[in-house]
């Protein structure tokens, strides 16, 4: 019963046809040069190309059924499970969603501690992402930075010490669970013992686990940073370690406290639990395909690769007598910060004097023995250069 | 360079395989019932498919370039400058971005007013689309509900009454273009001639234009709606009347407005000044597509296609004895709220004592003539029950 006809006057002009050609030849040839961003590019979403065809839309609480029959919430709902499980959430109160990326999993996270704890101070640590700020002053929330250690991980003195002049806010912890630059992990239980000491009951703590949360339940020993070790909420990202051609994530916490800010919506037959309203149902579907097809095998043999890339990369590199290094369990290699024409070539991610490169899926060891060889000719120039002057 | 094994460590198994199939001719079978939401299901983006195979991400503000080399950023600021040239931007003072839907479009322009008018008050009607006073919420803002006129406009001297009384504080107006149960369009030169006569120089105007903003340029002597008659700040979804296969949007607003609240951020060496930090590359995309494949001769012919086939509906639903109406330059055909199988089955948008059909361009004569059926059906058993009783 849809029309017959086509829905366009006209196909796409030469020029626009050769526009889009050439964009995907930019970007076919970038591919191998995306060192420094935690994005994998190491998959293959093609069985999920036909849901292109579909108007759907996962639109309200993806917990209930909603009146916008073209959905794929069962496979969302899948997605948080499976989570769930890797994160330890208890069986009977997780809620989760699957977002447009980290920063919407991490608002999520700090509008839910606000609703519970309005009076409440957010403590982040100076080495937290950029976004963090930012969402913060849109929901209007009060804040104290803390001071970073040295390997990018919370000052835990400087908390205690802070959280002490302040012992009648409640504490809202944002733990980064590998932060931007040098992928370091914020000590759950530490904190936890922090609070505990001051005998502070009321708090809150979100674990802010963009990359690292994605693979750190693969490794044996790996700190302890989800529902298990005390987390309220986590926020992950799926275009990160799993890899997805566009930005989404998982955003969970305990449905306890979901329920305490829902609104039931006739409109849509379902509770307004999201921050979104529309909400995409191919984002859960490339998250579930990946999770399916993968497995916890697949998702194990990944989580050694990239490990082991990031090992080869430091020792490769100081070999070469570049100083790099890494923090553990982190796939995130920091060097010294190279002239801007390797941050362009390679897509480095530079702050103040260092850089990263970040051994996802797509990074193979000759892709680091490129960035070695240029790194190593870039210090050889500057040498000849210091010689000639 | 990129990894020769595959991906993963083996293919989806049957049952999952069976899982993907089951959803897929579910959606096939759901699209033509589809007609209680303003989504489009008439398109066809199988020439953006290959891109499903890059991690593309257009992070920070599209107008700068990126560090992170794979990107569309070229393609957003074609759409956004094609919207802004439809909508009488002020050339030189244009600036926006593409969102994952109107409520993200929404939360930007009154986030974006928060700033401007840190003491302002919201005022919006009660005929409000539900996500608004969510966005308020979490922004933090004060806001007052005004009364809504019985086709869903909002009450202008309700408004005037209550600005009356708040001089003091500027008025931030959240204008519908086009309300969600009955598409009714607020009167932005009314509104701004009452801000006027109270002298009232410092106030904000966001014209949430989910729906109709996207054909309203295409219509003669439209409603003034845009930059041209002064709003501030714009939402358009484009997966309403354009249709896309996951929500996205349009969020435009004045440039010089926008550079009060960046930040410059070294890690992505771009200004971080939209909501998200990663955001999609696929979706700008998406919007080129169907913007240049459509061409403004396309839109016009959708545009007449829809008002024509919305005519149509109310015609018909009267002539059978169906007290169906719609307001002036909408596609929203207003009657009264069938049983919940009828609601169901053609995935109707209840509110109340109201529902609606939307015709939208994947609606066929065919299938309203089918509602019609089923909605006379319907009242004729329930008057058949009340003879019997």
């Amino acid at each position: 019963m849809t029309p017959s006809h086509s829905p366009y006057p006209g196909p796409l002009s030469a020029e626009d046809k050769n526009k889009l050609d050439a964009l995907y030849a930019r970007l076919s040839k970038g591919v191998p040069y995306l060192t420094g961003y935690p994005c994998n590019q190491h998959y293959d979403y093609s069985e999920i190309a036909p849901f292109l065809g579909f108007s759907a839309n996962n639109i309200g609480d993806p917990w209930l059924n909603s009146n916008y029959a073209l959905n794929s919430l069962e496979f969302e709902r899948d997605v948080i499970n499976r989570f769930g499980q890797w994160l330890h959430a208890p069986a009977d109160d997780l809620w989760g969603y699957v977002t447009n990326g980290g920063t919407e999993g991490n608002m999520y996270g700090l509008y839910l501690a606000r609703e519970l704890h309005p009076g409440g101070i957010v403590y982040y640590s100076e080495d937290t992402h950029y976004s963090v700020n930012k969402i913060i002053h849109v929901l209007g929330m009060r804040s104290i930075m803390i001071r970073s250690q040295e390997n990018g991980e919370m000052d835990y003195d400087d908390l205690r010490a802070t959280v002490q002049l302040n012992r009648d806010k409640p504490p809202i912890i944002f733990a980064n669970i590998g932060t931007t630059m040098k992928q370091a992990i914020d000590n759950l239980p530490k904190i936890k013992e922090i609070l505990q000491k001051m005998a502070i009951s009321r708090y809150y703590i979100h674990s802010d686990a963009a990359l690292s949360g994605a693979y750190l339940p693969f490794i044996e020993n790996a700190p302890a940073f989800d529902f298990g070790a005390g987390a309220h909420s986590i926020s992950i990202s799926g275009h990160k370690f799993i890899g997805s051609p566009t930005p989404c994530g998982v955003a969970m916490a305990l449905k306890s406290n979901v329920q305490r800010i829902g609104r039931a919506i006739e409109y849509v037959g379902a509770m307004d639990t999201t921050i979104p309203g529309s909400r995409s149902a191919i984002t859960p579907l490339i998250l579930w395909y990946a999770l399916h097809r993968q497995g916890e095998k697949g998702m194990r043999i990944l989580t050694n690769q990239c490990l082991e890339m990031a090992e080869y990369a430091v020792q490769a590199m100081n070999k070469a007598g570049i100083p790099a290094w890494r923090n553990a369990h982190a796939v995130t290699v920091v060097f010294p910060r190279p002239g801007d024409n390797l941050i362009r070539k390679w897509s480095l991610a530079p702050y103040r004097d260092i850089a990263h490169l970040i051994t996802m899926g797509h990074i193979t060891r000759q892709t680091v023995d490129n960035i070695i060889a240029d790194l190593t000719a870039e210090m050889q120039g500057k040498e000849q250069k210091a010689c000639n002057s």
